[in-house]
């Protein structure tokens, strides 16, 4: 099995290749680069905690004064309402520090989303225009110490008292208190936080409040205890801090009452009558935070690779037998193994990325359904896991790659790495994500994303007369295809650089998997066994079924990118790329592959000398893999990538 | 395929199987932890890298006055000369803060080491008691910037000058300046600096010198120019820097002339005559530090399993169907499948790790012969490898496992990982040590560690008439049962938790990939291929073979500290740990063994339910098992683990 030759490297006109990676919201990205090519955003990795905090403080106020957040916020409050080139923005500010990032999205994306998203008109019209400008700094208080994952489960309460009109928010003991929370250390001043309404006897579940933390002055408002998280591995330019709220009372308007609200006398209201299936709507409509982390996500990783691949490309090892002239690491197969796969997955992702940022624009411009909507959360949901997770790995491997050098402050990637690190845990913890994801594909998005519970999953699967349907697969119309090009055991000729081939397997095993889940989750059903066991001992299968399904979505996205792509050089490239991503991924995957008779022990084994092969293929075209990232110069300023 | 009960986790006795863990130097290991205890060496995770530096200078200070720092130096210097009880006391050590252990690694491992071993009886007597208090502290000055994992290439120069007999030694360029030194930055005053020693025509390749940097008074010595390498990922409690020397002249007898000397009229004298032979002699004597650093990231994948699994037995998250009890979130599979698979490694490493500390151990204490050097350094060469890339991964899976606190400083996961992370590229970068191990393994330990090049590497293969012979496999007289036990294709039955049958199928592995490589080296040879291509297209089947024989050296290791254990209660549970350790690894490499007909499809997949099923049969006794490590409990400061 052997790849076609590829144009020679000055055949490519590396413009082009850009712009295919730059894609849709091309312009912007244009912008924010030439923002951040301003000193101020200059990277320093030798600042201590507080002078950090300050420094980020102050580029986001620079941030502040470009049309960046406008785009998040609706034109009636001032906004230009561009979901797609707000992500876009904010993927590409991820070249710049990822503190910075970080409080920007608490300030823009998480607080004013949740104003703007939880809340109604007049909370958008008294509080919109400051949040942009960030005249008013705030924080989005969910997680407790206590409950992270499980946020259904935060014990903050809000007990609406009839006689003042007002709501009294209370944190009942120290693991109830708000903690991990972005600007609550030292800038924020109003915050929205989730906790249990309680009016009279009604408890309808989670709600959002806004309740100022601190007065114009900086100083905690009465009954408001802060404390600082102190430091961090990484984002220390973050002030993320705890809150405890001691009887504090705020009016009734304070209540984000979208979703939910209560009149005067007390009495409850909302639109949608389960307590579940609002709550998880209220989080759904969060989603663009997700979205946002694992576009940040694969932009480091990018960072990273560009700062490993250019020093690989020249640092010098070792001559070879009868030589004096010593070899650049990046010559050798053990260091493109260590680069290569993971660019090529981080194109892959990028792609995938392209795809679901538009589908959340097109979701946020239009009425969607509700379908669709569940289907983009679930999306959102299984590829922050994925991007976050790789990104964790290439910034790991990329360091190792540079030695002693990229341990080193300066050479960017332990700042990369420390920063990062946090991603796949926030925003939703990934093995969690992962979870809700395989439930969602059981239940064939019958319910909002997270809203099933363990018995309402297993009992929905094992009701289910028809089989699951794979609807991805059905709708790409892969699954007719299946069978024809599917290699099976013994044809140990199957080219497996066929993209069909590598579709199919993809497609093939996503389906088997998810279908072996639900059968398993049936029987144990069926056989009254104990719900929790049941589900506890097909953890790792569920987990499974969930990357089997973002594997081949994201294949997808990445064949379609391709078969998109019209100069015939980048094109090129682009599918060398895209076989290099499959046939790692089949790498990886190859002993479930085997396990099930889709891959001989032979294909096996030729899966791995094709990956070798492909990465010595694309060895001379790493540099401008890299260089298509187009990250500005002015941010890559390690010395060892200099 | 299921495993036997276990005993009820109170009959378990924990004193004994803490005994088992510490080993034959356990009572330095009880001195440490009682050393440790001083509220000096209580962790603290928010000081700035001056104050940093200032604090782990101190506790140098301290450490100088226990007897820690001579069971590493020779009885006529006033040491003990216990290399096996120093590297546990190390070990231990590294449960406090590893920018002290590295300083102290710096000071008496690589600087005093160096003078031991490279040094004669005048260097000995001038310099180890004031090394031993650190009255002079100093450096190991052997990495440049332009070169690393090629020592040998290193352009530092050391002229004689005959008129005076001195030797100049000088930095040609900045690309040849030493660099990541540490104690250069600020405490160092003299270091153990290599260069190539030039004698008039005579070029005998890389020796070391005494070379003082500083004065009593702390400023450069002229012609030293000094640079601090500034913030690091971590261990920013040691003051790296690079130095860079101006045509600096030090007398003839700052050469550490054990190994090569040049007398008063520039004669070159030398025990060993081979330029290559002698330079990997030299570079063996300082095994000793690679031992340290394998021991020592056991040590802190010990503190971080202390922490997660503590943190995993506590703190729960979601309930169960119809139930208001939250679970804890080790009971979850994946949760375990994060932690005790790592838990259970920890184990193997640490037996492994004892059985190679004794090794040195007699290997100094005893003349040992060539081979049996080699032999050590290519076991610690492996293991080093093994053990930091365990540690780095496994304190990765620790901090995810613990969310958002994980992030956080004060939990001491992220001090860990960053510390940590420069182990795997440091004392031999780990992807070039597993090269060298295979290379050796290819050779039989025909020469020094290090010393064949690819052409003799690959020559020496070539011409090899007999089959390669797998030593270790050999000396353990698996080889006759290997094919016994060793479950073949259709063979479903195959009892995977027989020990015998792991033992077999390690051995098996190790042996079908050494011989592979050799192969595919004589084949390149004979039909004239270019020699460095057949090398590079091998790599990944070299590094490959290097993990077979360290994960079946591991196995062995495990198998034999359980034979040896004769508390019924404590050897259950080891055996179970054991097993864990064995699928766990036979699981991860599931894919080759299917390719090699050693596994079937369906035991494959009955690999992975076993791993679930030991995970979940472990899980009571996970506590118990982190307990075993002993660490201080004033050293676990991490309020998640209180």
């Amino acid at each position: 099995m052997s790849a076609d030759p590829l144009p020679a490297l000055d055949q490519i006109d590396a413009a082009v290749l850009q712009q295919v990676l730059d894609g849709r919201w091309a312009d912007i990205r244009s912008q924010v680069r030439e923002t951040l090519r301003d000193p101020i955003f200059r990277p320093d990795m030798g600042l201590s905690m507080p002078d950090h905090r300050a420094i980020v403080s102050k580029q986001l106020a620079a941030l502040a004064q470009t049309d960046g957040p406008k785009l998040l916020f609706p034109k009636d409050s001032g906004g230009l309402d561009e979901v797609g080139a707000a992500i876009t923005s904010f993927e590409t500010q991820a070249h710049a520090d990822l503190s910075l990032l970080v409080k920007s999205g608490v300030q823009w994306g998480l607080f004013g989303g949740a104003v703007r998203h939880l809340g109604t008109k007049h909370h958008h019209d008294r509080y919109l225009a400051d949040i942009m400008t960030v005249a008013l700094p705030g924080c989005f208080a969910m997680t407790e110490t206590g409950h992270g994952s499980d946020v259904q489960s935060i014990r903050t309460t809000a007990t609406y008292d009839r006689e003042t009109q007002e709501f009294v928010i209370n944190t009942p003991d120290s693991s109830a208190r708000k903690d991990y929370i972005g600007n609550a250390a030292c800038d924020g001043r109003l915050a929205v936080v989730f906790a249990q309404l309680i009016s009279g006897d009604n408890e309808p579940g989670v709600h959002a409040f806004l309740v100022p933390i601190r007065t114009e002055g900086g100083e905690p408002v009465p009954g408001v205890s802060i404390e600082d998280d102190g430091l961090k591995a990484g984002l220390n330019g973050v002030d993320n801090g705890r809150l405890h709220f001691d009887q504090v009372r705020v009016p009734r308007d304070a209540l984000l009452n979208r979703f939910g609200d209560v009149a005067a006398d007390g009495s409850y209201s909302s639109p949608i009558d389960s307590v579940n299936k609002r709550f998880f709507t209220m989080l759904g409509t969060l989603v663009q935070g997700r979205i946002s982390i694992s576009g940040a996500a694969i932009s480091a990783s990018k960072s990273a690779l560009t700062i490993a691949v250019r020093y690989g490309d020249r640092r010098r090892q070792f001559s070879p037998p009868e030589s004096d002239t010593e070899i650049p690491v990046l010559d050798y197969l053990a260091h493109q193994r260590k680069l290569l796969p993971a660019l090529a997955t981080t194109y892959a992702l990028t792609f995938a990325q392209a795809e679901l940022v538009a589908e959340l624009h097109e979701a946020q411009s239009a009425a969607t359904g509700d379908e669709a909507r569940r289907k983009l959360e679930t999306f959102a949901a299984a590829l922050k896991a994925t991007s976050t997770w790789h990104t964790s790995q290439t910034i790991q491997a990329c360091r190792e790659a540079c030695g002693g050098a990229g341990y080193l402050a300066e050479n960017q990637l332990a700042g990369l790495k420390a920063d990062t690190d946090v991603f796949t845990t926030f925003e939703g913890d990934n093995t969690v994500l992962l979870q809700l994801v395989a439930k969602t594909l059981l239940t064939g998005y019958h319910a909002e994303f997270g809203e099933l519970d363990t018995l309402a999953t297993v009992r929905f699967v094992a009701e289910q007369v028809a089989d699951i349907v794979i609807e991805r697969i059905g709708a790409r119309g892969i699954v007719r295809r299946v069978l024809d090009v599917l290699p099976g055991t013994g044809d140990d000729e199957t080219n497996l650089l066929n993209r069909e081939t590598q579709l199919a397997l993809f497609a093939w095993r996503e389906k088997h998997i998810i279908e072996g889940v639900a059968r398993r989750m049936k029987k144990g059903f069926e056989a009254d066994c104990d719900l929790f066991e049941v589900f506890n001992d097909a953890q790792d299968h569920l987990l499974l079924a969930a990357r089997a399904h973002i594997d081949a979505r994201i294949l997808d996205s990445f064949t379609d990118a391709v078969d998109a792509t019209t100069d015939p050089g980048v094109q090129a490239v682009l599918e060398r790329v895209c076989d290099l991503h499959a046939l790692a991924t089949i790498e990886r995957e190859r002993a479930w592959f085997m396990e099930h008779n889709r891959l001989t022990a032979t294909q096996s084994k030729v899966v791995t000398s094709t990956v070798n092969e492909l990465c010595q293929q694309l060895r001379p075209y790493a540099r401008l893999l890299v260089d298509a990232f187009a990250i500005p110069e002015e941010l890559v300023v390690a010395p060892i990538a200099n």
